[in-house]
């Protein structure tokens, strides 16, 4: 039962293992613990969820309740919420006592409520209530992040003395986070920090505080995970300490949680830029009425916005009976604004997410994309006029004109006018959304592109009465 | 010189430092170092990143070496390398013997190569060889990112004496790797890993194999950084083991890097989807030319592109000169299918990203895709029949039509054809892309728009053919 190979692209080793432990489990159950103990507990999560559903409390129950409980850290929601509706209240419980606090509120949070008391109800009280606390806090804060067994010592202790904490701490059993070592004034507020690294690095006699960095990164408990992932990539951190106004330490946030918060803030802002609602679940696994929820909304919205389009051209029909070639080149016109406020709105929530760009900056933002998409809107501008000019001149124009010079400046400068007010709209609508206190991510492609067909329709027309006035028009 | 507050959301430390840094470098610039003593090196960064450039060098040069390298580390690469240009190559070599090996190679990566092989030339001749090394990797790949400083022990060696040797490369000064401990075999392979909590916990007389975790995930070092990324997401891990071909240890990719790697991916990505080529730059840093370079040329191709949607106009001039009303709605049908593609095209691209769905799957896809875009594209059918049949119904329409019944109808019937085509072309183009050995993430939003563009507009013509000849055509 040793795979050949532990690389995340190859054959993924679950496949490989499921129907091994699935004849087992009926043969010889007491030696699965021993077949599997190599393995690390994000395989074994992934051979749980190939198992028929009502072989997984068999499986779990193979293993010693800490391994376990490991596994569960690592397994999807729907799955976990499955296997712990139907466990006995009570070994759930033992369970979910074995993982870290932030996993045990984690866990919880994803039952109904009722099945959640039930296993409150059987946990050890101390847990309970500090997972209770954890409930507390939305999921996508720094509260509901953190894990609240780390390891802080008195400042005035002797780096031995602090060692032995930590060692202590290491074969207690428990799940401290322990990379970091912060250190507590008399007053229990947090006066400082130091890496592992550093203590075991440190004079054994000194005191604990003279080796600490005493200017500590922190986030209040109610920060977004961004401010979170933040902190850690800003300063490389492994552990962001999350500590009340009062100064004291509530708790930390773990690096693997950091990583999982970037993970799905971007998978929001990827999302909500192509157009709809974030999934908040695989492609995968969303229910078909889930999916149409969270697209049939924007679209519609998009869609009603479009009936602009209708209203705008309706209004110049006159105008285009009379010089149908206008009609021609409508959507090329459109989407040439459309393209450019979907590049800037993209740069702008990126950077945005980034902290490279902060609201103050939109002045800046605003002149630079001025420039950009008017020198964008000349090459594209140059491109539309040859198309047309070179067309009529050869006489391939599925639509002869009169005036064919008139028409591809007519062409040339909508173009140019289009993609500068496409730039423009793409790049400070985040701006506004952020202002108006919405996610400035919503600024999304399509949301952009509608806006400028709208408004790009209305510059097609004001340029052609303009350039065409009393000769075609 | 004490900032009242580190939270990341606040004004910059750096911004109220730096006018006493400048003021302390004219004064007395002996003092600076336990001036700023307690301050994270991210922080001194962005100090040193707001001085004038010909004080920057100064600035630094009044840190210890190790702190000034410390520094480095945390600035900006523009900064970074106006300043290595500058100073005399053996200050530079100091300077960079300070860093972490994978830090080295990219400082040395960022500068001119003759300028990169005076600072090798003043090296030490270890250290100059082992980072020449790394510089043959490619920096966004596993072998570009590891740091070659990490802990390896015999497996054979008692816990004792394995923590003995994590003490001794703490307070050599060295800068490695050491939260994890990786142990190795008589033909120096790597065997196991147990994190350094693992380490302290185990009990000191056994042999360190022994409370080692024997299958150990690990990458190639021409894995690509997205690898890497996904095996420390995957696994939890705090270093990601890169492992030769033949079983060897060449080094490991540190949990800061990893993030730093998943940001990366991340813009390349958005910027891809929003329709232009990755800037490799920050926003606000990259320069006029070279932002118009990369937006230019996807605005082009997609130009060149839309010139289409005028060839299909010009084709079906005729039917539309007969039923004028048609052209009214050419705007709202053909961005409804770019909407929809967009949404698709995001979803899958960001599914791709996170390993959710892989190129196999692309068949399920097309199935689950064709379901949504046929249940939305019904509903926003029924939302445009409705549109166009209301407004004729009440003599609100700008262009009266004789059968606006019929009129609705191939409306309705267009928006459906046009969104359902949109979620097969935005699923699918993704996985065309890779299949093509591109980048799945240039199927971006406006791509996918203009694809639909064109083959919108025919459908929509062939609908109202069907419905209309005999009566309005």
């Amino acid at each position: 039962m040793t795979p050949s190979s532990r690389s995340p692209d190859e054959l993924p080793v679950a496949a490989l293992l499921a129907p091994d432990i699935l004849a087992l489990l009926d043969e010889s159950p007491e030696t699965i613990a021993t077949e599997v103990e190599e393995l690390h507990p994000a395989d074994l999560a992934d051979v749980a969820e190939l198992l028929p559903e009502e072989r997984l409390a068999a499986f779990l129950s193979a293993l010693p309740r800490a391994r376990a409980a490991d596994v569960l850290e690592y397994m999807n929601e729907d799955a976990r919420t499955v296997l712990f509706e139907a466990l006995p209240a009570e070994i759930a419980a033992q369970l979910i006592e074995h993982m870290t606090p932030d996993d045990r509120a984690d866990v919880l949070d994803e039952l109904d409520e009722d099945r959640a008391d039930e296993i409150l109800e059987e946990m050890d009280d101390d847990k309970a209530e500090e997972t209770e606390q954890l409930l507390r806090f939305e999921s996508d804060e720094a509260g509901g992040l953190m894990t609240t067994e780390y390891i802080s010592v008195e400042e005035t202790l002797s780096v031995e003395a602090a060692l032995e904490e930590v060692r202590a701490a290491a074969r207690s059993g428990r799940r401290e986070a322990m990379y970091a070592v912060y250190t507590r004034d008399a007053q229990g507020r947090l006066s400082g920090v130091l890496s592992l690294r550093e203590l075991l690095a440190a004079p054994p006699g000194a005191k604990v505080l003279d080796n600490a960095w005493t200017e500590v990164v922190r986030v209040l408990p109610t920060a977004d995970r961004e401010e979170v992932a933040r902190a850690a990539s800003d300063y490389d951190l492994i552990a962001v300490p999350v500590v009340s106004e009062s100064g004291h330490l509530m708790g930390v946030v773990t690096v693997d949680d950091v990583i999982d918060a970037i993970h799905e803030e971007q998978t929001e802002d990827v999302q909500k830029l192509g157009g709809m609602e974030a999934l908040d679940e695989p492609y995968m696994s969303i229910g078909f009425v889930d999916m149409i929820k969270k697209r049939v909304g924007w679209l519609s919205v998009l869609f009603i916005g479009s009936l602009f389009t209708a209203t705008v051209i309706g209004y110049f029909q006159e105008e285009l009976s009379r010089a149908d070639i206008l009609t021609v080149f409508i959507p090329l016109i459109i989407s040439s604004g459309g393209n450019s406020g979907s590049q800037a709105t993209s740069l702008i929530i990126r950077a945005m997410a980034l902290g490279e760009i902060s609201p103050r900056d939109w002045w800046r933002v605003a002149r630079r994309e001025f420039q950009f998409g008017l020198t964008l809107g000349v090459l594209l501008g140059i491109l539309g006029f040859a198309r047309v000019a070179v067309w009529e001149w050869f006489g391939w124009a599925a639509v002869a004109s009169s005036h064919p010079a008139l028409i591809a400046l007519t062409i040339g400068v909508s173009v140019l006018g289009v993609v500068t007010f496409g730039s423009m709209v793409g790049s400070m609508l985040p701006f506004l959304l952020r202002r108006l206190g919405l996610d400035p991510a919503s600024a999304s492609a399509p949301f952009v592109a509608t806006l400028v067909d709208v408004t790009g329709l209305v510059i097609y027309f004001m340029v052609a009465l303009a350039v065409l006035s009393g000769t075609v028009l």
